[in-house]
């Protein structure tokens, strides 16, 4: 076991008992959640150096050095915040109650955080926005769209950092000046994938990098499919832009299902192989069609915060018509002039029926009346009395 | 009353009284129907003579001349289906239970069709596909293709010969040499509108024109309406291509919904507002989203009869890994050569486990052992052992 751990004592131990996990245990272990879970951080260190959870555990535990992840941690002004602090974020807590996905799960022992943003607040009222790595310039483009009009609401936008759909979500973000997370299967201090270094640094500067691992770790399969969790849970809702039949996203879409969240897919080209997922999403119920920001806030507010305004069509002439004066106004020709009892035939109503509404038409400038009979005015006509 | 009146008499008079009804009141009107559904044909016909829906009826009634309708009938080789006759479609008899809509509804009193096809055997299998008019590229090319495959599949496709998505709707299922059931808000005889004449005739020539107006007539909005409810009753499920807010296919889906069919929509991009109706459609669960004809098929099908073959993406090399084997390979680095020692402490596994992962993985080509230890194959040679 390593010297350090003596310095287990006190408000210390806790905390220095999940910093010590979290650099031995691989992220989202569900073993090792429920050795927490069960007799607490110091608790489940001592069993996992003892070898409880294996061989390969325990000799990684006694080659932990804590204080060297300190100092690196320090290096690159990285915090490392466990359940109980002010930054940690609500919501996690309903990983203990979810079964593993692909053998990943469980509350995370402690996260690694970096940047000036508050991550319990800013989680508060946050939407992740997921996908392809693989996208189209209808889904970038879409992603970017969405995730500024949510930042721009004061909505955090929660992504993973990776190419395609997570970054342009988080460029979208920061392109509005709103908050958002980067939620990673790395170190905080580990820019990856490397070709998105900038934007990297960029969220890291202004905004958070969040992961459950120790600074200096590198991703692996199974980490970027225990991060997608934590990016679920986080989130008060998950929005899956474009995905193929295969992804992480539809990884993630998973979480957001066993934690309960909103799960909403954007729809697009049937012949788009990027929307097979949203698509299939949708048809099945597990996700709700969105096409805008105010229909993702409609989902994920409390009710009346975000009032969706109901989308109608621009007001016709015939809207506000009884159904004798449409049947009528229908039964009025437009290219020669006609006898209000031809009329009233043709429409199937009463002569004094079909006097009133006449009259209520012509008022309203739709019908005109002239010696030889009624003409519907023309169509030019007609749009001008539209208001 | 017309002279014809007298030849009310055995089995022509149900027929005769429903003919003359049909050129009587308008299409859908929800009281004839209404006295049908009690008096039967020939007693609401006396009722409709006397005056009993009001005074314009009666006065159309007078001027009805059932003799001239048959010879207009004859000459555009025309007949007049009742029900009872063999030709009477399954379905209709669900607007009975359905609440009038826009002041429409029942059933109707009899239907006028045109073409070769035999209209309850085409019914028994048909979905209607039905939107915009101002119809999309996108729209429109996909409802060809959907119309086509579904007529490939033996499936009628019924629409309502307008411009846009019904017109190709109509081409597809031409196309692919299938049927087609035009349902019009007009005579049958009457090619409307006049843009598609050649695919009217066409359709009349080798398909199915139906309507529930005479011969002569011709469409106003109010026929439009009560012509959607018949489209909807008649088909065993309805799709909706495409649709601005304000539009004809959301009324068409109404009478879906009414008449308990499968209503289904096709999604398209965001951007496009010919899909915004699908999507709201979709959205409020009004409507089932669907990307082909095999997923139409599905819905409309009973159990097992086409059935779907589960969307998956294409296998990978990792597939068939165990959470063991996944994990030591995830650990193996590509650039370098790892002892195996190594390669367990990073995969957080036993040696044993280490050692017989590295084997499996070596005798699937994944892997290389060598003197300074294993390294993993390069992404060519992975995909070269992908099936």
């Amino acid at each position: 076991m390593a010297s350090w751990t003596s310095g287990l004592d006190g408000t210390w131990s806790d905390r220095a008992a999940r910093m010590a996990l979290s650099c031995t245990v691989d992220g989202g272990d569900p073993e090792a959640a429920e050795l927490v879970r069960r007799l607490g951080a110091e608790g489940a260190w001592a069993k996992v150096a003892e070898g409880a959870l294996g061989e390969p555990w325990a000799r990684r535990a006694a080659v932990t050095d804590l204080d060297l992840v300190e100092r690196l941690a320090a290096r690159a002004a990285v915090r490392f915040v466990v359940p109980g602090d002010d930054e940690w974020p609500d919501g996690l807590e309903d990983l203990e109650r979810t079964s593993p996905i692909q053998r990943r799960g469980g509350v995370p022992i402690g996260l690694w955080v970096r940047g000036p943003g508050h991550l319990a607040g800013w989680v508060a009222q946050s939407v992740s926005i997921v996908g392809s790595r693989a996208s189209t310039a209808y889904g970038t483009g879409l992603a970017a769209d969405l995730a500024a009009e949510l930042a721009e609401a004061g909505v955090t936008v929660i992504s993973g950092m990776a190419f395609g759909i997570d970054a342009a979500a988080h460029r979208g973000a920061l392109a509005a000046g709103g908050p958002t997370i980067g939620v990673v299967a790395n170190g905080v201090d580990v820019a990856y994938p490397p070709g998105n270094a900038k934007l990297f640094e960029a969220v890291a500067r202004d905004h958070l990098i969040v992961s459950e691992l120790p600074p200096g770790a590198h991703p692996t399969r199974i980490r970027f499919l225990a991060r997608n969790r934590l990016i679920a849970a986080m989130a008060r809702g998950t929005v899956v832009v474009e995905a193929a039949l295969r992804s992480g996203a539809r990884n993630t879409a998973g979480w957001a299902l066993e934690c309960q969240r909103p799960l909403m897919a954007v729809p697009g080209s049937v012949h788009s192989r990027a929307s097979a997922t949203p698509h299939l999403m949708i048809r099945s119920g597990q996700a709700v069609l969105v096409t805008s920001a105010a229909e993702v806030l409609e989902l994920v507010s409390q009710i009346g915060q975000h009032p969706l305004v109901p989308q109608s069509g621009p007001e016709r002439v015939t809207d506000a018509m009884s159904e004798d004066q449409l049947t009528v106004f229908e039964a009025v020709p437009a290219r020669r002039r006609a006898a209000a009892g031809d009329i009233a035939l043709v429409a199937g109503v009463s002569m004094p029926v079909c006097l009133a509404a006449l009259n209520a038409l012509a008022d309203r400038g739709l019908v005109e009346a002239g010696d030889r009979g009624w003409r519907a005015l023309p169509i030019q006509a007609l749009k001008q009395v539209v208001r």
